[in-house]
């Protein structure tokens, strides 16, 4: 690789470090949707688009876009990016390195003055993980088009509507519709982004691409009983919603690894949650994916059938709210190649190829046009975690690799 | 019973609902120790006492005390009362009544011209619960002359100290001292209490006189993985602190209840807490009672080596910290005797012995003086939740037994 992609490697590491700046916590990162650290984040990713020649523009639903023109006004668009907003005590690169690649290889095609047979349109998605309203995608939902009415009344932790966030920071409820690109002419999307598993490394490579994306379905689950004095009460007559939730807790895991599914209950809230009082209710999630859709749905079938079990038993009662459920897509062929061959291009002569388990902007972006994906090797498979971590050289090689691919497609549509 | 102990029922069962107006929630019961609530209370209560002929006053730990003069200026005293703080989503009985049921007995007492032979102090405890700073019964240790400087170090849930939350109160925390009555010649300590359990209602009796109290020991625990993505991170290679934690949370059930012991964890919450992250910790609690000291800290020592066992197979570290430790008390022959005369006195011939699970301030006490209890049926042994009930005619029947007693230590002492 070349010295000039090592340099471009290093400035994209500093940014994520700058980045990672920008959170609502003391101790770690924290930035979701529609938050003063959101409206931060797209001001210092918008003058760094500018540097590289796009023209920067907040769309109608809070997602940061940068646009380069295209050979004629009405040429078709190419989309990259990924997401800027991270989980609570996230790491410094799941969607913030992709987003900041692309940048770097539009302004690296620019300087180059490489013209392309289409426009290019960057995108920094505001709302990948769902983290404040709980539905993922948010952002990548409103360029598809598939923004649903109902969402308005989702609400976050402190209840406040999705809808009044949206007015809280300056945006339009009534215009979000302006984001979407349905009906504009798009020839696809690449998206770059750590692996967030451990099989690049286990198979000592820096760069792989992605054949689809697990679908996830997600839940808030919650279970009621009946509060009471933790010495009082005798066992035969207390209805404790903890120990029916733990018994789920457990059957998910035992459930879903023994279907070669993946099952992870991330929030657990014990209520009143006093240390004299038996838990009268508990409120979980579950998150969970699976190589195919029917497969999923068929471990999400006897996870609902052990918690009524548990249910029963303990005389609780077992409620189930559905949040999100996501297909599982596929890549398109014509656009994974060109990621294949960017690959190539950087010395790989037979590049990994990787089912995502985790999800993606792309899942969402599915619905407008086809996409493909280019993963890049991240230390031990740690994400959503402070040590998630990437080495420079992979990230000069993924450079390279996701220009070639840019470049690829460019050949494609000449 | 009597007319006037009727409407005296009466009278105390609309304060527990006045009370039960004071809360730090909307929809709820919530009093907690050095809050607005508990400054308003005390004023409220306050107010009582002098209307019952008591003299008012809050001690320096904020405890709320009423004294009725004695035939001499050094005649002994004689302890009567409750608390006046809740758990959060409190009935609105537990510590209330029977504080409402002295200064009712008390105001009786003058209005009959009963002279004692002892000074009479009612306190409203300030803090049974614990349910701020995790230490239950600071307000009658205070007064037990038991506090302990390390206290001043507790912290609540925002981060705010235990002297800090003093000082905010309008205390004086190097005054603290100034509330404890040791060295001086108390003659006991009696209290009313509902029962929280079932066992009155089953055997269909009204009142109960306890035996003594089982002694709690209360544990924070926390299990330490590592944070990682729900969909990225294979099994082998998670470290879910949840999944450790809720096998301790059913070991806890099952270990406890084989032995014959109580345990509950009433306050479980999972970090980071997002839908899509693995759990890295989890902190939760641990309240342990059983009829013997021996044989609760040998469930504890079953339970400790399930957790460590648990975390040693998932990779995760367990750690401990113990809040609190009460041993056992036993209450005194005489005062029982005293209450089981008051009992006598309302018609039941054999009053029901009760070994109480629940702690109660008379622990606490029990390092200044003896103490003996009242108990009261509750409906369906229901407490710590908003459903908790008296009958008006047990709350009677409590009045006049609660009185009786206090005239039969008064006999004893004539």
């Amino acid at each position: 690789m070349s010295a000039a992609t090592a340099d471009s490697a290093q400035q994209v590491l500093e940014r994520c470090d700058v980045l990672a700046g920008i959170s609502a916590a003391a101790d770690g990162i924290e930035r979701s949707y529609l938050t003063p650290e959101h409206a931060r984040t797209n001001w210092t990713v918008g003058e760094w688009m500018a540097a590289a020649g796009l023209t920067p523009w907040q769309d109608a639903a809070g997602n940061l876009r940068g646009t380069l023109a295209g050979p004629t006004q009405d040429a078709p668009i190419l989309l990259l990016g990924s997401h800027l907003d991270t989980v609570p005590g996230a790491g410094r690169y799941d969607g913030i390195l992709g987003t900041l690649m692309a940048i770097a290889v539009v302004g690296r095609l620019r300087e180059r003055g490489v013209v392309l047979p289409f426009c290019l349109e960057v995108i920094g998605f505001a709302d990948e993980e769902g983290t404040r309203f709980g539905r993922t995608l948010l952002g990548s939902c409103a360029v598809a088009g598939t923004w649903q009415e109902s969402w308005w009344y989702l609400r976050d932790a402190h209840g406040v509507s999705l809808h009044d966030a949206f007015v809280a920071f300056g945006l339009d409820p009534a215009r979000v519709g302006e984001a979407s690109l349905r009906g504009r002419d798009v020839i696809g999307y690449l998206e770059a982004h750590i692996e967030q598993g451990p099989l690049l490394q286990d198979a000592d490579r820096a760069l792989g691409v992605v054949e689809g994306i697990m679908g996830a379905r997600r839940f808030e689950l919650e279970m009621v009983g009946e509060a009471g004095h933790a010495g009082g009460m005798p066992y035969g007559r207390r209805r404790d919603a903890l120990l029916g939730a733990s018994e789920v807790v457990s059957a998910v895991e035992t459930l879903a690894r023994d279907a070669g599914a993946i099952g992870t209950v991330g929030r657990l809230h014990a209520y009143p949650g006093a240390m004299n009082v038996i838990p009268g209710r508990v409120e979980f999630s579950l998150d969970l994916r699976a190589q195919t859709d029917a497969l999923r749905d068929e471990v999400w079938g006897e996870i609902e059938e052990a918690a009524l079990k548990a249910a029963a038993a303990r005389h609780l009662s077992f409620e189930v709210n559905e949040l999100h459920a996501a297909r599982a897509t596929e890549v398109a062929p014509s656009l994974a190649a060109a990621v294949e061959t960017g690959i190539r291009a950087t010395g790989d002569a037979e590049p990994l190829r990787l089912l995502s388990k985790a999800g993606h902007d792309a899942m969402a972006i599915a619905d407008l046009c086809d996409y493909a994906m280019l993963f890049i090797r991240c230390k031990d498979g740690i994400s959503h975690h402070r040590d998630e971590d990437v080495r420079a050289d992979d990230v000069a090689l993924a450079l390279d690799a996701f220009e070639a691919a840019v470049l690829a497609v460019a050949h494609a549509h000449a």
